[in-house]
């Protein structure tokens, strides 16, 4: 919790952070206000200030002489529905709503325009890491490319953050890139050719599409849960039916639905990938942002060097570093080969100042500060969600920056989209995430921003452009 | 020229140049050493120990009571020859030299490890710009991609900065690269398919075949000669016989011979490109190191939008900076979406720093201030080569940072590439410029850097070292 907080307010987001994780029931009694006030050791006032607003949102009901209960019907058993179809591969045709909302801005936000909140802590290290790094550099420093595997310093600093979380990486296997999209971009790349089958995620990253789009593979769906990610028994079908030459899967927090694979599944993942001949591709971008322990990355337990991980800071420190990098395995070379070809080198000096920055303990700090904020920022938007008309599911993801809202069948997202943006708020529709039409009912929320006025009445918005019949 | 340089330095190099000029030919006799006192208002003194040393380095000699006279043979009349023959297209099989080379980060100098020499004041000026650019940060502008094309501030910049040398382009039709390498890789990604052929200059840059083998596109060679560029008689003939889709050229300071393209070649350029249906991707990163005027680009001609303009500042400011910009044309649009998909942005920061650098007459005062240094290297660099033993033929480039040196036929500079990396210099070989073994006798050699003492000694190392039987 930020030490801006009001006490009020941490103990409402505790309060709610129970109820989304059902430590109290639908229908069940909360502590009553004095097991309250000496537990949490507040005021009177306060924990009443608390339970009013969680009342006002509708979370909780007052009962005379008898206390507050949890009003709304809890998340848990509405988990959006797997709806991917298995469908043939196919040339991707993404429409231009990526294109669109990239060009304002708005892939983590209903109000790209707003640009609110300060800089946290973590932000202002970094700029001045960079600053310092600016300054250092001397003599004709300027003159000299890069080599095209990156800054040694940045990478002995990354292969110590993956030690921290039980995969052992050398510097010398990594490459730097331009964020974790050139990272894919350079793997896929390095491990198809144009016209191979590329298995991914459904729904999955729209990134990944529009990438398997322009290189000109093709593509296969599987059905993904937003609870437990891939569906291993799915690939396998797809494994037996057609000649696939990779996998792009994001074992931790995938998006949209923030799903944790666990391991038994990536287990047998890799096996498959052992008997198919098969190059993973793992996303690992949102592992950081785990709102408890970081998981393991499915590469840590890759024996055959056919996983090739790509990551960055673009979820969890800053999206305008552009700073990623990949663990190619047995494609390193090619990869290495591909990044000098495609674009020589990156900066020196914001690498060692991410470098710097990493290495004073300034990015742990900034992460561990992050994960609280992120899990209370999750439970208000899962909070508001319930409070929508209709059927609606939701999933409670345990780490990224977005939650996947299955809306009833009637609901178009797609068409909702140029409403929404003529009322200056730009909303992420299901198709988006899929290559074959499927998700119009589905929406991904992020919860990436704080919750201020203005966002939390933007998405108070979003039901009646939604659902306006309800 | 520096203001720390000595007023007999200021006088070597201006005989230097009026040699390599041959404003005095060889055997001519050069203005009195009363008349050079009273022309450039210097002592006696300054004079005659200017004299003594162009002397010492052999390229005048003092003959009693007549005065001094020009010794070496000019180079003008040694131009190296058009080499290239044209051969049907075929993959690329480039070695790996390139990624040695970079590697070592030596593409531009002799001496990679020295890293010698002072920040010149742009640099100084380009860093406090980008660091204040990150210090203006604010709120949580960390939290969003920049739009694909790039900062906006920085396209109106790039569009006045085109302005300057007469090309009218507007800020909607640039895109931001992360260098020109990144820019020529959009480029061709937009205009080909794999198998296309793709017409080259020969010798030509290694980057651009390097990047056709990735792409497996197929390469014919164009003759190229390091005066007048493009052969475009052999470029018809090339176009009649086989169908090409696309075309690198390099009209401004190409490398490595330095060629300026003249303006009748430019027009037949574009006329076969409109009758043969051709693009044309114009590399032009080497324009602002014009030594006088800065040419227009050959895009400035283009009537059909069929020109993609690729370039950046790392040949006249930073090759560390890592921005370039792409004028795609009729392709701008398939660019900007291939740029999203394999990066999704630039860093806002870098860009809006560029742009401060840009709009406060910095850039411009720098590129002023390093236009005389850098003809007084190539002129040093050009009058050190006259004293190496045997028949060598070099370029004479107006602008860009290197020579091309045809040695005798004899010369492998290719064997000599671990030779010398045994005793710490870093050459270029002649066969990187080509991708069918042509150009074993020729080098290219970089004058970015000063020549001070460490790095003309490594130089001098040379001739033992390439020519030992000489």
């Amino acid at each position: 919790m930020t030490q801006t907080e009001y006490r009020y307010q941490q103990l409402e987001n505790w309060l709610l952070q129970g109820i989304t994780e059902q430590r109290w029931r639908l229908g069940e009694r909360l502590p009553s206000i004095r097991a309250l006030c000496e537990q949490q050791g507040l005021s009177k006032a306060t924990v009443q200030h608390a339970l009013q607003r969680l009342e006002a949102q509708g979370l909780i009901e007052a009962r005379p002489k008898a206390g507050y209960f949890v009003a709304l019907l809890p998340h848990a058993a509405k988990t959006p529905r797997s709806l991917a179809r298995i469908e043939a591969p196919r040339p991707v045709t993404v429409s231009e709503l990526f294109l669109d909302i990239m060009r304002r801005s708005a892939a983590f936000d209903l109000l790209p325009d707003l640009h609110a909140g300060d800089s946290p802590p973590g932000i202002v290290a970094l700029n001045r890491a960079i600053g310092r790094a600016l300054r250092r550099q001397k003599g004709d420093d300027h003159q000299y490319y890069d080599a095209p595997a990156g800054d040694m310093a940045l990478r002995e600093q990354l292969s110590l953050h993956a030690a921290r979380r039980g995969w052992q990486v050398l510097p010398e296997q990594l490459c730097i890139t331009s964020g974790c999209q050139h990272a894919l971009f350079l793997a896929l790349m390095a491990c198809c050719r144009k016209g191979d089958v590329v298995a991914v995620e459904s729904p999955g990253f729209y990134g990944v599409l529009q990438l398997l789009e322009q290189l000109e593979l093709q593509v296969v769906e599987v059905p993904t849960s937003s609870e437990t990610g891939l569906d291993i028994d799915a690939l396998d079908a797809v494994l037996k039916r057609w000649d696939i030459k990779a996998c792009v899967v994001s074992p931790a927090f995938a998006t949209p639905g923030g799903a944790l694979m666990p391991l038994s599944a990536r287990q047998r993942l890799l096996a498959l990938a052992e008997q198919f001949d098969l190059a993973i591709i793992e996303d690992d971008i949102y592992a950081d942002t785990a709102f408890s322990q970081v998981p393991d990355p499915l590469k840590a337990l890759d024996t055959s060097d056919r996983v090739i991980l790509c990551s960055s800071f673009s979820k969890s420190l800053s999206r305008d570093l552009r700073l990623g990098w990949v663990a190619g395995g047995r494609w390193h070379d090619r990869i290495l080969h591909l990044k000098l070809v495609t674009q020589l080198a990156s900066s020196r000096y914001l690498q060692q100042g991410l470098a710097d920055f990493m290495r004073d303990g300034s990015l742990a700090a900034h992460l561990r500060r992050q994960r609280g904020e992120l899990r209370t920022r999750r439970d208000r938007l899962i909070a508001s969600l319930h409070a929508w008309p209709g059927e609606i599911r939701v999933s409670t993801p345990q780490g990224g920056l977005a939650v996947w809202l299955e809306l009833p069948e009637s609901v178009d997202t797609l068409s909702a989209y140029p409403v929404a943006l003529s009322q200056g708020l730009v909303i992420t529709p299901g198709p988006l995430f899929s290559v074959s039409g499927q998700f119009r009912n589905c929406l991904r929320i992020s919860f990436a921003h704080p919750w201020d006025t203005r966002r939390s009445e933007a998405l108070g918005r979003l039901p009646e452009l939604l659902l306006p019949g309800l």
